[in-house]
């Protein structure tokens, strides 16, 4: 592999594990007999739903936040998005003691923001539009010369996530293939550029989500050989509504092996068998890969023939169970009592 | 300590370890620094709720399934439950190849009944009464010679439990307390002989749930100092019904160092955390533990003060999504349209 061919490279990678190496948690691999025999191959499950924040993207932030110069990290960094990544950068930046100013749709679910809060990041509220997040993340770059930090298409973030490819081999070293949720492919380009440097012959298969709401744009993109504009995102994945970028596409293009675009349904049966026989709560995009593995669209796939080991990475666990209504209706206890009308405002007011 | 004083002894308990060591797994013991500040002290759990069968009564099973000789083996095992010990016996019993015959109230939910017979166990229904689940083991016994195993108040049970002490101690050296949850006796009694023999000055500590709808009979017996009866047995955390047995109690009356009674809604926080912060599945006893941590009950405890390194066994993981609706409306797309009375009929037979 040439290097300096992609925006990141195992030399990359490698220097990146070691710099997060005392921030990150090196995640446990899970095996699960019941699965195994369900799938007819043994598999392998790479915990990230154990990193801190509860999914892989600390990796990438923590690389990206820890690369920088000690002038230029004094400025902090900034990012625009809602979710995993945005609490990743914010806990990156408290732990390097620096400012992270994270750009937030209004309308961002609460806890999310709490949780961007709660890692000591600084909440800048927008329109919900990409256009309203791109500029306000220009204006705080320009007055405060903060970092840009995008969530996939960026090399240190890509080389971030590549560590799990490092660890995951050192764990279980004779793997055939891995296989990877994909959507902005920030994950898939780094794990396929170690992967492949450390183990040649190793297979890396992506794992899309399709269906009616979401056009399965990685797999488009391979049997195009180019990139195809593509619109709809809607899926219940919801950690996976990001699209392929300029800089994550060429590896995707040259390392990744396959694709399995899954349906919605078989997410969320691949979520039940994590959650009822693993015991491990995780998100609808960290059970994208297990779907893959037992949706039809693996047999299919040639680069999966004859793969008897497979490493699954579990890539997140940031499930909020509140909104389904979990945590209601445990202590039934007595029916409250019906107020009165005259009674009502009153307890408004007391309440 | 005085061999022969109790049903077991760290000699059966090591004994035991040894001979199920081919058949458990050895659980991790798992860390989680958001709760170790609320708490204020370090956390260690032990992941039981990874355990064969999702929960630590497989250690009891596995001992008294395979500490029988071979003719004794070959004429089955029998137990009346419907839970966890029910699982757990089946598959002991399916891993000796010897028959499993597993009594259950008809009451019992189906998604359990499928777990007994998914493990090769043979149901025999019964009326859902105290009286008729003993008379159907009497029978069982009585017509195929089979060896009944009680869920808790049985020494091999009880030996089985206690090898999760020695393996959390050769995981974890430096504990100060160990907090188990309980009810009928069976894990606590195991854990504390072999805790106390050896690092005698750990201290153990019972996690019982009390509130409402159910006595801490075990609170109540240790004050008393002798087994007073109990009769309300309701708790969200209905791995924990039982009660105190004539073998269990010695155990808890002498080496058992205090009891923390937790409320209902105490249960359901420590589930929330356990489930948000760690992304582990748990089952409402499984989480008991967590919650006499954080109660008030906790600083009250006598056993407790100066305890910095808090073990907490996390005993089971069998928590059914299923009935809470949590696998409903993932998918939204369009209502599925209202057949004609007409059409109905059809549609049932084509179904």
């Amino acid at each position: 592999m040439e290097d300096g061919k992609y925006a990141t490279s195992f030399e990359d990678i490698q220097a990146a594990a070691a710099r997060i190496e005392p921030y990150v948690n090196r995640t446990p691999v899970m095996t699960c007999s019941t699965i195994d025999k369900l799938a007819g191959r043994q598999l392998f499950f790479k915990c990230e739903t154990f990193q801190k924040t509860g999914a892989f993207k600390f990796r990438g932030a923590c690389n990206s936040v820890f690369v920088l110069g000690d002038e230029e990290a004094k400025r902090g960094v900034v990012t625009h998005s809602s979710g995993n990544h945005a609490a990743a950068l914010a806990l990156a930046a408290q732990l390097r003691g620096i400012p992270a100013h994270i750009v937030v749709p209004r309308t961002t679910p609460q806890c999310k923001v709490e949780a961007v809060v709660g890692y000591g990041g600084e909440v800048h509220f927008c329109e919900p539009t990409m256009e309203a997040r791109e500029a306000a993340c220009a204006e705080l770059q320009a007055r405060t010369g903060a970092v840009l930090v995008p969530p996939y298409n960026y090399g240190p973030v890509m080389a971030g996530q590549g560590t799990i490819a490092i660890e995951f081999l050192q764990q279980v070293h004779d793997l055939d293939v891995l296989v990877v949720p994909v959507s902005g492919g920030g994950m898939i380009s780094g794990i396929a550029l170690a992967a492949k440097a450390i183990k040649p012959g190793i297979k890396v298969v992506a794992a899309e989500p399709g269906g009616l709401n979401r056009s399965p744009d990685v797999a488009l993109a391979k049997m195009a050989g180019w990139l195809l504009p593509c619109a709809r995102t809607e899926t219940i994945a919801d950690g996976l509504q990001g699209r392929l970028g300029d800089l994550t596409w060429p590896v995707v293009r040259d390392l990744v092996d396959g694709v399995v675009v899954v349906e919605e349904q078989q997410i969320v049966g691949a979520m039940r068998l994590i959650m009822e026989r693993m015991k491990l709560v995780v998100e609808p995009s960290g059970a994208v890969g297990l779907a893959a593995v037992l949706s039809p669209g693996w047999a299919a796939c040639a680069a999966t023939a004859d793969c008897g080991r497979v490493g699954v990475v579990l890539c997140g666990g940031n499930l909020d169970l509140a909104p389904r209504g979990f945590w209601e209706g445990w202590l039934p206890g007595p029916p409250a009592p019906r107020p009165e009308e005259g009674e009502r405002g009153e307890r408004g007011q007391a309440d």
